[in-house]
């Protein structure tokens, strides 16, 4: 499976040139990871941070930027798993233009982490097994 | 008439408070004229920008920021007119909570602008004629 | 007296016009409030946050953009206070281009919170008699 | 050489587990490569962008996040460059904490680039040498 979300380019995203200053696409990736979470994985941030106290930090990102997006376009985020790890998750968002090419493409290493002791945490089982539905066999 | 557009809280715009951090808040209005312009006006930003060549700047701003907003929660903005004048726009955007509380209140003055020459420009006859459908007689 | 800061106009700070995108104008007074409350009242946000458990959250905004700023501008900050009451503290910050004129002009209300509970605190007395140097006794 | 640069972690830059939210260290980035333009190659964005006509878009990024920054500390950042291509420059920065250990280090490919036709352009002669000062020849 692949979980896809429509990503619109605001104003508040664009720099002088009129295209996408790169920091905010983190910003992007952010929102579809949440979405991914909340309703591709049933456990939301809120829950995941406020009620179970863990959180879902960055650790490694590789990011390639192909052609740039500009203001007003909406672009498709597309995102699967490359590797579930103990307490890691290897996950992959490409974000598609209108026009079908690819504008962005990257590779994220997510881990469970206990916020309060700042640890890594095994992945619950239950949450790993969601996840595995988004495993691309084949990366 | 009101425009009406959900706002979810991200991840991104909390602080480390756990709740909104402010001026993000000023993105989410952004994001709401953005879409009131396109889908309320039947004029996109984009076009704007870049075909015609004018923008929409902020004159004047004045908010207030009720109750807190915490990460996951879905508000409900709602956008009217209180003015139009020769090249400025008075709206009014309210952020509504789940629980039904007014959770922020802006105020704002918009100039049609010359992006150019950076002159204000009189609103165009047709824009106008559109945005009086969102004017609050009352206010 | 007056809290003066540099403020530089960085390309993250700049819209497709080339001019400052005014929510980041409001994450720059956040700077120059940390710098204040650090550097002028003896109080940084790490201590007021991480020790102290309680922020200065913002109540109220009034803000006007008199002339837009451009990328690579080093603006000034003036912060003042013009008001302090039992819980809450009535700031004026003034930004000024290097051709001295005001560029955007801001009145805050901040609010001394528990942060913990979300109730408001009457400000201590020594950080209030450091606040009074900076009252301007003719607003 | 090497380019060094004190960063402030802001309130702006924290999120709700107090610890910095990873898209703006690539903002704290792109601020270091402003500085590095305009006071150690003595060309600045505004130069760049105003009266050039060209931009230094980002084509890739690898980024790993060591350990979490907190709320009012101070990083070192210390900037050199990989690689010089034709119309690419390979650069690296590590962020290094007040307790001397490494807290994000960033590998970035940035592109020089003809803002009208988003064309890659050649590195000028004179901005190259003044890059190859930066060069780290063990890398």
């Amino acid at each position: 499976m692949i979980f896809v979300l429509p990503v619109q380019i605001r104003f508040a995203h664009c720099d002088p040139a009129g295209i996408v200053f790169y920091p905010r696409y983190f910003e992007m990736f952010n929102t579809v990871i949440e979405d991914w979470c909340e309703h591709g994985l049933g456990s939301s941030f809120r829950e995941m941070h406020r009620q179970l106290g863990y959180g879902l930090p960055t650790a490694q990102v590789e990011c390639s930027f192909m052609k740039p997006s500009e203001l007003g376009e909406t672009l498709q985020a597309h995102l699967h798993v490359n590797r579930i790890g103990t307490t890691s998750l290897h996950i992959e968002i490409n974000l598609i233009g209108p026009d079908e090419a690819l504008r962005v493409s990257v590779k994220m290493v997510l881990v469970l982490m206990d916020m309060t002791t700042r640890k890594p945490l095994a992945l619950p089982e239950q949450l790993r097994q969601k996840m595995t539905a988004y495993l691309n066999q084949t990366d």
